[in-house]
């Protein structure tokens, strides 16, 4: 089964061009159709593609095989054949999460701040789906799942572009989707995986302007760097999760403690780790006295500011200015000693990625003022930056983490992948 | 007093490229002490700035009146000599706009959607601003004060560039905003006007990502097609208002002809008018029997599908198929004869520009269709589209209407200068 485009056809790539314009002349008519789908319709679409994948693991299994003897032949690292790699379980979470988006309320036609105006017409917002949504993301297969439900959900139709090292697995995956899509009467167009393994159609795809409404860029740092840097619609991304902790003189410290060690341990390669730790000066020796050794028995390597590093010479070797602009995404940790809560704040909005941040303190000023002056997607009291996440919020499920401040900020679940219209109610009222 | 810089300065635009970036650090800086003032300080400043305006009304008449002799000298046209001119009611108009802002609720620092979730954590979002906003409009120096007013009322700081036959209203203008600012203690770049005419300016802040977050264009077509395209910065726009009324086979026949009119001849060169109706042929003969004349006496002319020429061949000319992407801003209007609710649906959805569409109907399914499926901005049940404004839908103020779907759609007032972080609560809560 022929699954990719050849790599350059020719030399302008005419035939690219012409299955991209395609590509998106199909989304825009699915676009059209789904916007208005009866919200059974769609479920149903999502249940009979997690019946269809469920029927197909074999298949699934064995194109995916393909795609990691490819990547080891072509020297992948470990962590990337990793995250290509599609177990039973990870197929099983793939059915699960179908099944949980099946789950969810509908946000689409539902209707809001519905009031009269002096005039005597009702005026209100409705929400409506963005059109085609682009997709663009990297190494991991299941991300097709995700994506696609989420936009399906929320009645976009939605473009898919994947990692050139899981071309097979994805076109597996996405028969999958075409055949439940097509049993449950919707266009096998509302979802659509491009076929080829030819960069220029992520260039193609970041300017095609009439038929992509936003484009959602799911990968490492450079990826979303070029496509922010290219793109000619609209963008919801994150580049960078440099998370803070400041841990305030007024703060308990117990609580300190558990909320810095879970922000950094719970899990390293997370967007929403702490990466820098804020301390006050006037706790710094207190605080750091029990949870130093807690982070060095984690096997957390930790570089501090020079105060740090005289307190505790031995555990913590100095930071460079470049370690406090760093995520390290790794068990390591940047720790600086502060005045007030002044300057740790300073320190967040300046040198941080506007992405999670958190104050531990029990004064309620403080706490109030954080709030206000932390300029983040996520501003926390007294917890831990780990609950920045789409579940932990009750949006259900998460596209992604934005740190722009247009549209959608902070974790984007099926409400960030619509609009609002107005919608207004008269009995033949004109305007004097 | 000098008003501007000189025209070009030196070749690459050294000079003007240092001004440039100077106003961006100095907005960014304003933007964040804006951000977190106080209301009462903010609505202070608006008041100083009213009061300023009153007492030097002689001034910036004196200023309106040099440009309106350069204005005469350089051939403008009558309708841009009189969006130039700043009569004293249009004067009065900005104080009382000024007054009318100071009033509103504040957008910022607004909760909602506070709620614990399973974890434990109490979940929410807070408003905040956006930062620093571009406005670039053109002759009419009154946006300059509306403008500023929104801008300062919703948290943020804005960098203005009018168009160069305003340069000296617009400083005139500015020097009271000044003043006003300072005399409620806020900073002085808060609200910031360029000067000088300079149209390499406008390509400059276009791109100035790192200290503007949105750049919102005020004008004529040509201005906004500019802005769009040449932008690396988020834009709210709206491109055109080509709006239509659809009158069903079930509607109120006096309803459709009152709407209709008002619609149409309210005012003419307003985005909100109708530009193009639509008639079902089962009620067509009747209805247009009372219209054609009552648009006629008012001196409307009609240009109309072939069906519209046979009814009324001497009142109504054959309409070109430009003429149904046209946006008059003039007593003209097209006229179409459909066969049902569909046609016209497909109709406003494939010529339309998603501005505000309505329908006349008595029938509750077509209105509950017609309001799902109409991808408009706003959408309308038996009433004027001339209703599709921001004080009408009760957003206190308007900054433009947006035709996208990102960010914000339809009327944009103080929220939609706004957006909104995640805020969370805990004590002492980590995440397992």
């Amino acid at each position: 089964m022929s699954v990719a485009l050849p790599d350059k056809i020719d030399s302008d790539n005419t035939d690219l061009k012409q299955y991209m314009a395609q590509v998106g002349q199909q989304a825009r008519r699915a676009a059209d159709e789904l916007a208005i789908a009866e919200p059974a319709r769609k479920n149903a679409a999502l249940s009979k593609i997690a019946e269809v994948i469920d029927a197909q693991r074999a298949i699934i299994a064995s194109e995916n095989f393909k795609d990691m003897r490819n990547g080891e032949r072509d020297g992948l690292d470990k962590a990337m054949l990793d995250r290509l790699l599609l177990t039973e379980a990870r197929i099983d979470a793939m059915i699960e999460g179908l099944q949980q988006v099946a789950t969810l309320a509908d946000p689409v036609g539902e209707i809001s701040e519905m009031a009269y105006r002096p005039s005597g017409i009702q005026v209100g917002k409705m929400r409506v789906p963005l059109g085609v949504i682009g997709i663009i993301y990297e190494s991991r297969p299941n991300v097709t799942i995700d994506a696609a439900a989420l936009c399906l959900k929320s009645g976009n139709a939605s473009i898919l572009r994947g990692g050139k090292e899981a071309i097979h697995s994805n076109q597996a995956i996405y028969r999958c989707i075409e055949q439940g899509l097509v049993q449950a009467g919707l266009s096998q167009h509302s979802v659509q995986v491009i076929n080829t393994i030819d960069r220029d159609a992520v260039g193609l795809m970041l300017n095609m302007r009439e038929s992509i409404d936003v484009i959602i860029p799911r990968g490492g740092k450079s990826l979303i760097e070029r496509v922010a840097a290219e793109a000619s619609i609209p963008v919801i991304k994150h580049l960078d999760g440099l998370c803070h902790v400041y841990i305030d003189d007024r703060a308990d410290q117990s609580k300190a403690v558990a909320i810095a060690l879970n922000a950094k341990t719970r899990r390293y390669g997370v967007c929403n780790a702490m990466e820098t730790l804020l301390v006050a000066n006037a706790v710094a020796e207190s605080v750091l006295a029990e949870l130093v050794p807690a982070l060095i028995d984690q096997g957390v390597e930790l570089r501090g500011c020079s105060r740090c590093c005289q307190l505790h010479p031995k555990q913590i070797s100095p930071a460079s200015d470049e370690d406090w602009e760093t995520e390290y995404l790794a068990p390591i940790l940047s720790i600086r000693i502060v005045d007030d809560m002044d300057q740790a704040i300073e320190h967040i909005n300046q040198r941080g990625s506007h992405h999670t941040d958190a104050i531990v303190t029990e004064d309620y000023s403080r706490a109030h003022q954080f709030l206000r002056r932390v300029d983040s997607s996520s501003v926390m009291v007294n917890a831990s930056t780990a609950f920045a996440d789409g579940f932990e919020y009750g949006l259900g499920a998460e596209i992604g983490i934005s740190t722009d401040k247009l549209h959608a900020r902070g974790p984007v679940g099926l409400k960030g992948l619509t609009s609002q219209k107005y919608i207004v109610l008269g009995d033949g009222h004109t305007r004097s």
